[in-house]
């Protein structure tokens, strides 16, 4: 299955980097940047046959059976809208686009070109061996009825010195759009329910800077969904030990916990500071295998003609969500959803 | 020192089988309660040297150093002032009364007299081996400014019947002021601050029931201190595996994490069900020693005319923001303390 | 690449399935067996080429750069010598032989073309990524030098009895040549040394029976390296959790442990049996990886013309080491190696 | 009950703290040592009575009900056999002495007298909740029939200089009688079987120097029991992050491991290390509340007429194995008991 990719930032070559290494059903023959040194790259370390710096003469020319849309969200919009009206199965990484008005427009064409072309979103978490084996558990009936959930979605504190600087000159989405967004999806995904009213709120104790530039380190919200199911997120930029992307969900005949601790690997280490474990550095190390398992299964939806699990609905909703948090920070008060 | 005490149900026999086979300092030589099996039981179990149905009697005769005040929290306030009022050092459990008005008294008259008479409220949790290791860690300034705490207090799921039949007779005060009030205490004495708002909710899945006697199973919260720090309460009567006391505090360079397993020992069973570790099963069992601790504390506070570290001061905020979470819950939304 | 396998069970199709599903660089063409059911499976599920009942045949006909050789033990020795002679990359998976003077055989073939042909042997806990970050933090000195390696590799319960039955009619080699000739090559790779003298035992308790056919359920062993590193061994086939391939090496400054709980992934479960991991269930789950990364490893080498890290001289060694153990069982005394 | 104690070193204060502060049926009255600064310890800080430099008039003058003898291993069996002839119910350090033929007379004269003066020995890991509860589940068949055990005993590193010191000018009796002797009487309680074959073997890698005076850092044995159960023992002076005391037990249809992590308490810290656990850091601490169990366990068999648990012969046996292990490590060969 030929392929082709738009943006090759570190999302982007995370995924390029997969299907090379990793996924044989798919041929990666194409990619598309507006920088120079990542057409250089696609060139030189993916090996592709050929390189654009405009995505609808790739998709014009490149006669590709799907696209990989990792570019920023502001252009996604209309870069996902050209491929499915050109009938390319398009995989788009989340979020949809930056407001909901401009997300629902992408659903609508979506949904309009749905019995010709596929289109998957980049929640990737549902594809995770551990989400998985959670999710088997609790659709067994075996923790009863989830009570209580509550999730972490927090980057390592080796990261937040860079992350200081890019607030100060760009738009991160706000820290729920863009890292709880993923935590909403799992929440949907593994009760079938919806958020109903949230309470937001966040601090900057160990860069009190990021106040000047409305960016939070750390940031947590309340939450009803509709049947009563009580959630408590976690978001953050300061993980002292590494990538801390753990979920809890309280049943009311077991609990799971998802990665309470992030282990890197299975070696224990004792030494002069006690017994510990490494932890998960990042996003790329931690969910490498969900990864390639949602492109594989992407593919799997082509060829079978299925519909593939994720929807661009999926996005639509959690990013509602994760905007009304946002709104909630902002008033520190309740907000229906 | 001779001590006596009065009210010998779960909590009072702890108290007093400690006293008796942990404590070589403390002789207990008197028991007051109104039900004729507790004095039967002190005498021949605990040894006492008298027993009285009359908490005053035993105060006027009994020639008492200390006395640990266990009965039912409609009559600690009454007992708590006599005993104080006669000179007789007063250990009391929480809380210190069903009503703010009525805790404020005992507090003044404990005030009062406090040049000639020592007070200490029963938060154990400030005696026990793991939450003092966390807090020197803290104040050593090894985990940085505190950012965020999340803190668990859930009974386990083998009393819940019991209280569902409780609670359709009796009140406990509600799940905030009956459960979350240690983690209430700890909170404000890990960080030095106080709760300044909270939302509050709750959910009655297991036992739908609990609706009609206005008790909840879950209960959930989410605050915030003076100064910003964050925290979210969890507690509840469900807890499938054992006795849940969990606390979290993430610090800007560190977090740690107290009891994210209710370990019951350090053996680990490799079995046909996987690997695991039992858990703790009630408050007896998780904190004897924190309870010994605590009485050791007073003696000693005592005899070098020290104040003990838990004052009646404590108790009241404490069941201030206890029933704060309670109106919250009943009202739902968020109420500023 | 163009590859062909020979030999389709348990492990031929663990090999097999990974080629086809994770292995872009290696095309799998050819299949060979003599069984029937194994050959409709290889056309039918690994949609090969062409399929063969005659080893020689494939060598000859299919035009393959490399080829595995997983059929069983009694011969892999005078397949890996036509495929090596033919110039025919091959990866063969241990035990090469079941006797030394065979193996012996089979390296010297190895040796004298390995400069226009490869050779690689399936010691694939080379490639585990837990094993090999233990490596590093090893060869960095962080641990300082070795004292001791405890070393487990003991499969589950869950397939006890389908050993008891096949060890009446088969020869599985013996305990240390099946199972801890894993181990016996992770303690030369880890420390560089050789082993000099072992004393193993051995017992059945669960199937006494076992007895009579010369086979062991559990079986361990003592020995020192040649520099006075000291070594335990436990073997077996009754680990009631799950696999149990765990690994211990203490330094002078620092202690390492691989898999002392087997997880079989990132989910703790809370019930009222305890708190518990599940445990990976077989080799194919648990090295997967591992597997995926010794062939990936042996297409690097074969591109880039570079010695293969794990050689057939390793497997000749621990094969002796291991049929010592054996010996040293039958004698029960230390036996010099 | 009145007390007395020779012998105030470690060990000696260990014992007597934990009387003094823990357990009120036990006064300790007298203190016996030869060094002057013991004694002026024992009446500053034990507030015992009387002091005495000469342990026969201690006993024949403070009318003592019982007397703990810790004082060196070379001086025990004397005290040990004076004090029960005299009638004192006596409890002794492990080892009895440092010879069999001593300690065979000391059992014969306990034996003697067991009618009206009770002995026990401090093999205090037998009232470790962790071991008794381990002892449990073996005792109620839930792991079905032991096949195999491994157990650790190592001191921490940071008290191997002070080690390396002391044994230049002193006698430890052996690294297997002084550590690994706890293992051995722990195994022989856990199986209710006796050691048969012993090899035993040791290594000096971080302190060479041990070498030239008959000391180890590091020892390990392999032995059978009497029914065929295995065993593995290592012993040491160097657990880099704590007091590693381990015990593993495979049995047919379960395995327990006793503090393969020795957790210092129940906190986990998560900083730019990873994520660890504290380690306990000495035997005063990991076994505090073994020590206060095994004399409350003592008194009430004095009270009660009841044979202690722990018997003079348990001693013998124990010390005839460490000291077998210790031939063994000489003659670096497999040996019979």
């Amino acid at each position: 299955m030929r392929a082709g990719i738009v943006g090759l930032g570190r999302m982007g070559r995370t995924h390029a980097e997969n299907i090379v290494n990793n996924i044989p059903s798919i041929k990666l023959v194409a990619a598309c940047s507006i920088f120079e040194e990542e057409l250089i790259y696609a060139k030189e370390n993916l090996l592709v046959e050929e390189t654009y710096t405009d995505f609808e003469s790739m998709i014009d020319n490149a006669n590709l059976d799907l696209v990989l849309v990792v570019a920023g969200a502001e252009v996604r919009p209309s870069m996902v809208k050209y491929a499915i009206e050109k009938g390319v199965h398009t995989f788009a990484e989340k979020p949809l686009g930056l407001t909901i008005s401009e997300i629902e427009e992408v659903v609508e064409v979506i949904e309009k070109n749905k019995d010709k072309t596929k289109f998957q979103l980049g929640f990737m978490r549902r594809f995770d061996e551990d989400y998985l084996y959670a999710k088997e558990i609790i659709d067994n009936g075996d923790i009863g009825e989830i009570t209580y959930i509550r999730a972490y979605g927090i980057d390592p504190s080796s990261g937040l010195d860079t992350f200081v600087k890019f607030a100060k000159n760009s738009n991160s989405g706000g820290l729920y759009h863009d890292m709880s967004i993923h935590d909403i999806d799992v929440i949907r995904w593994l009760t079938g329910r919806e958020f109903k009213r949230v309470w937001a709120t966040g601090a900057n104790f160990a860069r009190p800077e990021l106040d000047n530039v409305g960016e939070l380190e750390t940031g947590i919200a309340q939450a009803q969904l509709d049947n009563g199911i009580m959630v408590h997120l976690v978001a953050g930029r300061n993980a002292p030990h590494g990538y801390q992307v753990e979920t809890e969900i309280m049943g009311t005949k077991g609990w799971l916990r998802i990665a309470p601790v992030p282990e890197k690997n299975m070696v224990t280490i004792f030494d002069n500071n006690g017994v510990k474990r490494h932890c998960s550095a990042s996003f790329p190390e931690r969910f490498k295998q969900a990864f390639i398992n949602e492109l594989s299964h992407f593919v799997k939806c082509i060829k079978e003609n299925k519909e593939p699990k994720v929807t661009a609905y999926d996005g639509l909703i959690a990013t509602k969500v994760a905007l009304t948090c946002k709104k909630s920070l902002e008033e520190n008060k309740i907000i229906e959803i």
